[in-house]
């Protein structure tokens, strides 16, 4: 892996447009400054194209999408598609509600995504729904294992030459994927699951380290996955010394790790296996 | 009081649709995991029916309301009740403006609430309304005092034989009564008041607690609002080991000390009178 | 400076008002508490104007703006110059699109400011925006030196004088002044930049103390400014001795220290210097 990934990123400082949920938008807004990154949200359709322009990249998050929003993510995202810009797509809920998984699908038809970032279910929606007319593969399981990790990666594969993004399938294993390549990483700590928006988090994070990495999209996803995941490590055993500690001081752990990686950290603790 | 409440929720982690104000939100969704629940928000009119149908619970926090937002609170209250699911309101700022106070009598109309929790002057508001064809019961003071206790626990009761809701009206000292029972709970901190939210956060617990002991209503609401009381307590003992600490850190606190939460640790420090 | 600033604010609990972005909403809410103030968030324009009747004070930020909360700005900003209440605008993104600097613009024209708190680019948009008639003053530098500080403290007074606010340009160096008096602050840390929010959270202090000390508006805003950047020397002071801190510690430490705030420890550490 290329070696001065989160260098790049502390010296780009590269700029995001985030248009995202407002249950996790400030632990973004914070993420995104930790990792080195800077962040700005705009969601009006009157401004969300123009504010894009001046960014290096756009995450896109459907969290707590609505009408007004929708709107607001297409535009900005035919302006990032114009512009060459990083574009990250986090389909929070697709799946659960007509309007999630209608919204994901309208986007992932109108805008080309350098990125998708989200869990089984999630992706798995949208294939199914993407795929529909050529069946849908109904025995992949819920979850990534050790028994389904092969049939995972072939899904992610499948999934990313469909799309032409790079897939990144968060779990207790993250599976990282183009259409050739993908890496599975094991880093990460069951505790993230007890707090909210760490999957919101990292696709922030995602879009800053593919905004400073441009020609690496790949390797600077699995980066910003593993360094999320490592994060979440320090951060438990930082815990672990923490007297009546519980998750809320573990969420700001998470935080203040991301805020002191360096490729050199991420290099000692990184978990990645290439499949 | 049933020895497993808390248990049953770390158990069954219930799934809670929030419909809340964007200012307490993250805090909502992190002490709903923190307790053992799940949270889910959604306030678009075109999915919150949806959402609300594969939850068990509905909270429904009027902080920042809007239009857009009223109208999925309706569609997503009608459903919960036609789903016999349970159904937490707060009426954030009830009396502060003609549009909350409309909207919490029309929310009180159109819904029928397991739970109603708010303040003093709030739930005076809701009563005076509600109960303006018949006067108002003006002589009832603004805040639970050991003076005026048993008559706040009398208004308590023929409030929640009104609605036919649980009432959970919070303060200094706090009521928890149905038609026949009260509770009079005496846990907290007077800092509490100094962090945002103590009050939205302890709607969503109320909820959750609720979802996973649906034969219990009021007990369960009462160990929530112990539960809330208590984290206050042992956060703000951990504070005050804390050099330079404040109330940010205190917030932090609280949180973890509800993540920390069991049936054993509240039973110890539960200050429960039955009224 | 008068003695008894910050004493006022917390015997006096000033409400304040804030329509602002949906980002930094609870941090505003909650360093309004910890500075001795009272938060209420209402973006509605069916009650926007009837919230600010019963505050103190109305804080305008426009960072995720949009036509529904625009609105409410215009109709909370007349209504606050009506009852003759202290009105603060964070102009948030002015420059960064067409939609902010239209907004701050006819937020200006409409809405008479007690305090407009800004960085340099923000504040010369708006003076170029204003000023076009007259031609723009090309020559002021982006950020505030030494060697431009004479040079912006003109600009500030000149800008406080066309627009009767009291001017706080926030940076490296923060420059607060009135058509008459200004005063250079060297409070601060730049570590305060790689967390979101402070300069919304500053706002919100701003209002407050200008509330509480309604004749002493320069002294007020330069009191809140320099009780902002002290809490952020006091906080990287705790930050260095936490193990594993990073900027997550950093932003509830801020809070904190603006909880413990009080007129000895500004007057202990301010560093103010008149102009």
């Amino acid at each position: 892996m290329e070696k001065n990934l989160i260098k790049h990123v502390r010296e780009r400082a590269p700029l995001v447009h985030s248009i995202t949920n407002y249950v996790t938008v400030n632990d973004v807004a914070n993420i995104l400054l930790a990792c080195g990154g800077s962040p700005i949200m705009a969601d009006d359709a009157q401004e969300a194209a123009e504010i894009t322009s001046i960014c290096g990249g756009l995450n896109i998050n459907i969290g707590t999408l609505n009408a007004r929003t929708i709107e607001s993510m297409l535009l900005a995202g035919k302006r990032a598609n114009d512009l060459g810009h990083i574009t990250v797509l986090d389909p929070v809920g697709a799946g659960a509600s007509k309007l999630r998984t209608q919204t994901a699908m309208e986007l992932l038809e109108k805008v080309r995504f350098s990125v998708i970032r989200g869990n089984v279910s999630e992706l798995k929606t949208l294939w199914g729904e993407a795929g529909k007319t050529k069946g849908v593969d109904a025995d992949i399981a819920d979850r990534v294992t050790e028994e389904n990790l092969d049939e995972m990666v072939q899904f992610a594969k499948r999934f990313s030459e469909k799309t032409g993004a790079v897939i990144a399938m968060t779990g207790a294993i993250d599976i990282i994927a183009d259409k050739n390549t993908a890496y599975a990483i094991r880093n990460g700590n069951p505790l993230m699951s007890k707090i909210t928006g760490t999957g919101c988090m990292l696709s922030g994070v995602v879009a800053a380290y593919c905004v400073a990495n441009p020609k690496n999209i790949l390797e600077a996803t699995a980066a910003a996955v593993a360094a999320m995941g490592l994060s979440g490590e320090i951060a438990f055993e930082r815990l672990k010394k923490t007297e009546l500690g519980g998750t809320s001081s573990y969420r700001t752990f998470i935080i203040d790790a991301m805020s002191n990686m360096s490729d050199e950290i991420l290099e000692g603790g990184m978990k990645l296996e290439t499949r």
